[in-house]
């Protein structure tokens, strides 16, 4: 990593990740700068060392994190794509957007892939959430008091899986599966939806909260350099994963982010649900 | 193929399947003989010779088949299953009962071979729709007006590598690709549902009927015996496409089957969508 001494540019698009990382790396000692985007971020970084600047305004953007001394970006949170007429661009925007846009037509990791390429050729080095706020990183076995069952282990196996199998082609990050069936897989619509609609299926298929069947797995993309889009879970995926009737949540140690993690380990003992970091 | 000469006895669960593949074997010059399981089967099971059991008479079931001179059997439609409580089993089906049942809990072709195996081992040849109905099948090349772009074709080779991967973990049969971006890709809701569900993307992701963009792609898993459980299109299968602003169906050619073809190709063609059989 170069720059350590130098604050951490932290480009905060929307959700609860930006924040996270921000309070994990300045834990950890060390500056931060938030380039805000416009549209996506939230009022939390007024509290940090930031500017403004609209998901156009590449050269905007470079020359905000260029002033405060930043040599590493980090990427995080989720753009929300604005529409192309109310799109304020600049010069540096303007000549990027072409290849973002395409980009984001293939798949989020092709997008996040056209977003490190432009702050590298800027100069910057791009690092990843695991370098800038390992405290962030799920850790290897049971988190909280609730351990998986056997056959929950096999379930995860299987949800693992099938998440690899589909990494290729750049589909989704999760997958659901009950006592050997696979009850939803990810694609477009997100983890939260995708969680939802077990809900909606029969309900021999899938637990409730008053039985508890099923698990549910977030992993990394065997595709994704694990630098810009680590699997995320925090109190909501709990809170999702209890309100339709799932035993517990899995995911790979040391590749996937847990956000408040003392309030998440709280509602999943509450719950009744399990949280494990595996080695798959 | 045995016994050609002999009826086809086709056990006849829910959907359209049945009926059509019913007129279909007539229509080749063959008798049939329905066995209709009570509350799955449709009315139309009395304009041909037929009796009515409930799913867990498996002895009611074998007999009816003897009794009718059948030597083949297929399996055809969906079974709703039903609640324990309110199952009727006789002396054969509280014997296979829980085999059943443990393969109904492990998806979709787990519980239909564990059918398969019932009646072959009461000496029964189980048939295939492909063998038993042939026209039912899905021919190669463009099913109606409309032909799919370069730009589908790629989406359609994509989304058939989705289900190939996911095949080999009983995931599901259909995925929804929009230029290169998967959409949607189906678990344990099936089809209609996991279509249904593209509505709900933004709208820059996918198409609208307006302006129709990206394909449903329905294929057989690899594991599949080919026999019980061809993946199926029908009018349906269109509406819902058309509704949530797809430009296409793709089917493999030979190993999918095309319900209702002639309302189908009507309802595309005034639609706007292209239908294919392909050589994947």
């Amino acid at each position: 990593m170069t720059g350590p001494g130098k604050p951490l540019g932290i480009v905060a698009a929307s959700g609860d990740l930006p924040l996270a990382i921000a309070r994990s790396v300045q834990d950890s000692g060390r500056d931060v700068f938030i380039v805000a985007l416009n549209g996506s971020a939230d009022a939390w970084v007024e509290d940090y060392p930031h500017e403004w600047a609209g998901p156009g305004e590449a050269g905007k953007v470079i020359k905000a994190l260029r002033r405060a001394g930043c040599a590493d970006v980090l990427l995080a949170g989720k753009i929300m794509r604005p529409k192309f007429s109310e799109l304020k661009l600049d010069a540096k925007g303007m000549m990027a957007i072409p290849r973002i846009m395409a980009a984001a037509r293939k798949g989020d990791n092709a997008f996040l892939d056209a977003l490190t390429g432009l702050f590298a050729e800027a100069g910057f080095t791009v690092v990843g959430v695991a370098d800038a706020a390992p405290g962030l990183l799920a850790p290897n076995g049971r988190i909280g008091a609730v351990a998986p069952s056997k056959e929950n282990e096999s379930d995860i196996a299987k949800a693992f899986a099938i998440v690899r199998a589909l990494g290729a082609f750049d589909v989704g990050q999760a997958a659901a599966v009950c006592e050997g069936l696979p009850l939803a897989v990810e694609a477009a619509e997100g983890t939260d939806a995708m969680i939802a609609r077990i809900a909606d299926l029969p309900e021999h298929f899938r637990g409730t909260p008053a039985k508890r069947r099923g698990v549910l797995v977030k992993a990394v993309k065997p595709i994704q350099n694990g630098k810009t889009d680590l699997p995320v879970i925090g109190l909501t995926t709990v809170q999702n994963a209890a309100a339709v009737g799932l035993a517990g949540i899995a995911v790979e140690a040391g590749r996937a982010l847990i956000l408040n993690k003392t309030e998440l380990i709280q509602a999943a003992d509450r719950l009744g649900l399990f949280v494990v970091g595996v080695t798959p």
